[in-house]
Order: structure tokens, then C-alpha cells, then sequence
């Protein structure tokens, strides 16, 4: 079962939006079964438009659009699909009284024909409810393949793909098991993990995929199979993978890396010590506080985090004393070993993480290195701080803090 | 001139990675004149590669490839782009050279077979310089057109796209002129917009077109003109502009669209009064705090921010009293605004903003509706606060609240 995105708008091919909607198609259609071959992206153009799908159909069974479903003269999925299917719009009756609702609720100022032909669906398509917004999702069947347009606005297709699209693949569409395992390593770059694995991945069975996803100091390895029958698939693949596990035992710093985000890791692990997260950020300006909050139920393992951007701030209301800045200046090991002891007790945490460093591209407040990061931990024993070097441009360094971070907390909480 | 994208990488089409990429591809080559007209991502399966290949040559003249150069053994852009152009590989000294001098100089364990690997390059390709991974970009000219390949780590990308492949299409491409100019509106929905805009948008001429970006409670207007005399093009796109004006004023907010980040025209304005900015945040969770730091210079114009997670710490950090928190409960316009206030003082800042507010989906330690913010602000004169009803999806809730607190913050500098 083989699926392709195609995602329509001038925003997504001038830069001005990134394209996240088709990584969380893509992850969502994975867990059902089905593999997403190619994710197209092109302009507000009918003629381009015509030809993507027409493509697309050659490849796919399931070819699912983004895009272009606005009230506005520059959406024009509809009448291009239209074109594509020899259709014709129609009011829909249901839609436009969800419509009607939505201004009445929410939207204070009257509704307008534009609005109203929100309601315009193509007379093949069925109209897909969108709970969230005023175009609905289309799912037009086309012989052995379908056809799914939804809104670009991200939590709209979201809610959509949820509520209205996977639970009509999965019923439709026979479709055969994927399983992935994933495992998170540090400290070790993508070749020299190759070069252990090198035998073992020779010998993989056909089914079996091995990919390398580096980011910033980790290297996730993600283990793919495919097969029809989901009990020898998942024993194939747990095979491979415990052969894996003496060859890197030494990086692997977390199994469960299914998840990209190891934030979700640490937090059970805190939930299940009953202890709690403080942050105290320098360089790092809030990406770590915004880590740890941006998954539901965080308050159950995060305090809270300080962003002490300006060195006053690290005197004032941190407590870092002013004579140890004079003395080892803000970038060093003893500031961030204080930022992390005093972060833990004013936010009466269990451990705290800080961090102190010159990301650069201007030297700022330090006249340390820029790359020069220190980061401290404190648990419920001990504080301490490692130096490093993260190089010259400043999204990596920031990046590479924030994950060196989470790994030596994420030890710290493992031993 | 037409270029497009074509990203390669299984991560991608499972969803494990979003391809951040291609907006930043597609905004440089923007800037220069080069329109990207489609962006396809494809898995690493060499036929695949190849077809995607021959389909791009037959539509645009500059076709640029990222992922698939790493070492290991799922990188296989090269050997696909050896097949394309009926090619082999060769080891470049250079590159070698600059190879096992990485490998010297930042990595702890020896070079290996597959590291040396990395130089090998088509005999038909001038290697670019990767200052800063092990993988050159490789550059191909066939006939008019031009094949570039960039590794897909989004920094290594970058820095060669900047320093090797713009400068080049710059000398060897004629291009026309593109010229943007973007609005910030907030208030009024897309469709809303397009009424009042209706006969202005029927009349605009066929070089310059319109396009509407929504985010969570602004929409942003962008008329993009393309030409071959640049002073006629930037004349004819700056009278349109100047006809929307009227049409709009009351909800446009910045007319410095041009740039997504709200944070920068904010830090220009604190900058030219010589002032400073403090967040105290609770249900933004430090994403306002890292808008305002993931520029370089942020300390100019930022002095810090809390996130105050617990109920407890914006009591005992922030000094809002358990008093008022018991009387008006912990999401309420007096905790907010009290944030604001104390956030100004604690920060020694001009300006604060606080968020308190329930994103969801669990209802945390408030009784408050699932989507209802408070958002505080303290300026040098005074201090105010508005409720605001963001409706169910979590994300949705905090994207809205920080765009919604920037807009207040702005209108409050600028009036």
C-alpha cells in the first residue's frame, strides 16, 4: 500500500512556511501500514497542480493533498480537482450549516459569500467534518485508489487526519505491518558506528531496514521492517536488534528511542522517582524550559526555568555571587555549578540543569571562545559541569547544548 | 530561471525528520531571482533517485539534491547521481585532505576506510568545500543546466549553500528580478481580508500576485512581483502596496511584514528606545523566551524570563502572593497582571510580558476552561491584562498566546 503527500502552496516554495504537515502525515500513516514514497510540494498553479496528480495516480494508491482549501483567490485545490475528476462543485448542505455555526460562534463580524462557498464540495467527494475550521476534508474514491484533500492550517489537518482520514484508510485499505526500533546513542559520529555495525548490517535480512538519524551529538539508529505477518515481522526485528545491543553497548544511552524527543524519557523516569526538573538557562534562552513544557502533563516532573540572559539577572535573582563572575567570569565552570545548585533551590527541585555559554555569532557578555558552553547538573547529592567546544555557528551550539544537556541528565537519572 | 528541490532520505518520508531544508533553499534562492517550483523528497532507493532525477531535468534549469552523502551505507546519492551522468567516483586529494583534518582535529577515534570514503566525488563534479562536516557538495554542469548535491544536515547545508552554491548560480545564471513586500495584519480571518480586498486583488496585474499567511490569529499579506527592470518591478509592487493601505489600516500591525519574526521588530523598537524586555511565563512554557533569543544581539534588548511552571514558584520567585492566587485562582487578569509588574522589578526590564493560562489538554493547577489565557503587560507606565478564549487543541492555545502577546507588546511600543 503505497502512499504520496502532495502539499500545494506559494508559501511552502518561497520558504516562508516549513512543510510540517507532511512529516506528521507521514509518521501517522506509518504506524497503520502504509509508506509514504514521495512528498511532493508545488505551487498555486492549476496546470502544476493537473500533472502532480496525474503523477502521483501512476505511483500511489493513496494520495493525500494539503493545501489550497482557503476561502481566497489563491486556493484553488477544488476547481483543480475538479478538473482532475470531471466534476462539478455543489453546496453541501451539512457543511455550510458547520460553517454557518462557526461564525455565529466564534467570529465577530458577519459571514460573506466567500464564506459560504466554503461549503462548495465536488459532487464524487465525500466531505470530511473539520472540527476546527471552515473547509471541510474531501476523500473522493476513485476506482482501487482515493483521492484525500485537507486543509494546510497544521491542528486543522491534524484533528482531520485523526477523526476522519485514518479511520477510513484503516477500514478500506488491507494493509501490511511496519514495525520500528529505535535506539538513541551519544558520543560516537555516524561512520564510526557504521564501521561496528558494518558485518552485522551485511547479513540483514531484505525486510530489514538500518537508518543513521545524527542530530547534534546523537545518533538515533532506526530499525525498519515490513511484513505480512505481524508476529514473525516483530520477532525478526527484535532479533536484529538485540544483536545490535553488544556491538554499541557502550553509547546506547536509551533504548526507548522511538521517540525522538528524549524529554518524554526523562520525564518518566522523574515521575516515576516522584522528583522534580528545575532549568536555569544562559545560552540556551528558554529551549530547554520550552522542551520540557511543550508535552502535556510536564508539571508533573517540571518546576520551571530561569532564563538569565543578562548577567544581572544571574546575580539578582539567581544568586550567582558577583564576586564569582568578576573572579571566573559568567562562562565557566563555577558559575554553572552555582546556576545549577541555586536554580534546584529556588524552584525547591530535585534536580536542576544550567547552562552557561558563548553560542555566539558576538561574544556577548564573556570573553569566552564562542562554542565555549559549561553545563551544570545538580541532583539531589551532588552538582557538577562539563566543558565543551561546540564550534562556530550558533544554531548548533545552542542545539548541541541543549541535547548534551538532556544526555547527561538523562545518565545522571539512569545510574 | 526554474529550480527545483529534490530531498532525499527515508527519515523524511516516515516523518522522523521534518525537512526544514527546502524552506531555507527556497528563501535564499528567492532572495537572487531563482523561482523553486516544485520540492520533491524521495526515499534512499537508487531507481527512485533516478527517476525523480530525469523529471526535475525536464522542468528546470537548477536542480539542487540534499541528503543521501553521508558514509554509511543508506547514503547513496552519489553512486545515483554516478548512474544519472554515466559517471564514476574518484578520490579527491583535497577533499581527503580536509577529511583526515577534521578527524585530527575534532574527532577522538580514528579514520577510518568509510570516513576516507567521503572523497570520493564524481569525475564530472566540482567538489564544494564543507567546512563544517566531512561530505563536499558536489556541483554538476550539464549543457545550461546545473545539478548541485548538499549533505542534508541542515548546518553543514547552510554554510555551503551560503559560502559555495549561491555565489556560483549568482556568476553563471541570468536571473529576473522578485520583489516581496509583506504586511502583518491581525484581528480579521483570511476570508474576511478578502472581501475588503476583492476588487482591488481583480485588478492587480498578471506580474504581481497576492498571497494570504495565516498563524494563529494574524494573517500576513504578501504581494510578490517578478520583472526584468528592478526599479519598474520594486515601482509597480510598491503602488499596489500602497493601495491596500487604506483598505486595511485598521488592522495592520507591521509593515515590516517582510520578516516572519515578529521578535525582530520588537527588539528594533526596545533598541531604539533603549530599553528592555522580561517574560514571565507560565502556559507558554519559555517559548516566548526563545523567540526573543534565537536571534544573535538578543541581550541589546532582553533581559531574561521565568517560566514558572509550579504554582509555587510564581509565589515564591516571583512574588505574587498566595493571597491573590487563593482569591482569583492561578489563571485570572489580576495573577497576570501581577506577573507582569513583578517580572518588570525582578529583571530590572522597562517591559514584561506574562502568560497564564490553561493550554490542555488536562486542566492542571487551575479550574479554569481548557483554552482561557491571561495575558499580562507591564510597560514603564502601567500595567494591564486581557483574557482571551484560544479554543481546545494544546498547541494551538500557546502558538495563539504568544503571537497574541507580541501584538500587544507591539502596539504598546508603537503607541
Amino acid at each position: 500500500m503505497i502512499a504520496e503527500i502532495i502539499t500545494i502552496g506559494d508559501e511552502i516554495l518561497i520558504g516562508q512556511i516549513v512543510d510540517t504537515n507532511s512529516a506528521h502525515i507521514a509518521q501517522e500513516l506509518n504506524k497503520i501500514g502504509v509508506s509514504v514514497h514521495q512528498i511532493t510540494s508545488v505551487e498555486d498553479e492549476h496546470q502544476h497542480i493537473l500533472t502532480t496528480l496525474k503523477e502521483a495516480s501512476k505511483r500511489a494508491d493513496i494520495i493525500l493533498i494539503t493545501g489550497g482549501l482557503g476561502p481566497t483567490k489563491d486556493d484553488i485545490t477544488k476547481t483543480a480537482l475538479c478538473e482532475f475528476f470531471e466534476d462539478t462543485l455543489e453546496r453541501d448542505p451539512q457543511v455550510l450549516a458547520h460553517v454557518e455555526a462557526i461564525f455565529a460562534k466564534y467570529i465577530n463580524h458577519p459571514i460573506s459569500g466567500i464564506n459560504r462557498d466554503q461549503a462548495l464540495v465536488p459532487t464524487k467527494a465525500i466531505a470530511l467534518h473539520n472540527d476546527y475550521g471552515t473547509a471541510p476534508g474531501l476523500w473522493i474514491r476513485k476506482g482501487e485508489k482515493v483521492y484525500i484533500a485537507m486543509p494546510g492550517v497544521p491542528f486543522e489537518m491534524q484533528s482531520l487526519l485523526e477523526r476522519e482520514v485514518l479511520p477510513r484508510l484503516i477500514k478500506e485499505f488491507k494493509r501490511p505491518f511496519i514495525y520500528h526500533k529505535t535506539i538513541r546513542t551519544y558520543g560516537l559520529g555516524e561512520s564510526a558506528i557504521a564501521d561496528r555495525l558494518e558485518t552485522w548490517e551485511d547479513n540483514l535480512p531484505t525486510h530489514i531496514k538500518l537508518a543513521y538519524l545524527p542530530s547534534y551529538g546523537t545518533v538515533r539508529l532506526r530499525l525498519s521492517g515490513k511484513g505480512l505477518e505481524e508476529q514473525a515481522l516483530k520477532t525478526s526485528v527484535e532479533k536484529e536488534f538485540e544483536k545490535i545491543y553488544p556491538l554499541l553497548s557502550d553509547i546506547i544511552a536509551d533504548v526507548n528511542g522511538e521517540n525522538e524527543d528524549i524529554t518524554i524519557t526523562i520525564r518518566q523516569l522523574l515521575e516515576k522517582k516522584g522528583m522534580y526538573l528545575a532549568v536555569a538557562e544562559s545560552c540556551t534562552g528558554g529551549e530547554l524550559a520550552t522542551k520540557f513544557t511543550k508535552n502535556p502533563g510536564a508539571s508533573n516532573s517540571f518546576k520551571g526555568g530561569l532564563v538569565t540572559y543578562a548577567t544581572q539577572a544571574k546575580e539578582d535573582i539567581l544568586n550567582v555571587s558577583h564576586s564569582l563572575i568578576e573572579k571566573d567570569s559568567v562562562v565557566s565552570k563555577s558559575v554553572a555549578e552555582e546556576m545549577a545548585k541555586n536554580a534546584k533551590k529556588l524552584f525547591k527541585a530535585d534536580y536542576a540543569i544550567a547552562t552557561t555559554g558563548n553560542a555566539g555569532p558576538e561574544k556577548g557578555d564573556s570573553e569566552a571562545e564562542v562554542g565555549t558552553v559549561f553545563i551544570g547538573i545538580a541532583t539531589p547529592e551532588k552538582v557538577f559541569s562539563e566543558e565543551f567546544k561546540f564550534g562556530r555557528s550558533g544554531d548548533q551550539v545552542v542545539n548541541k547544548t541543549v541535547n548534551k544537556a538532556l544526555e547527561l541528565l538523562l545518565k545522571e537519572l539512569l545510574s
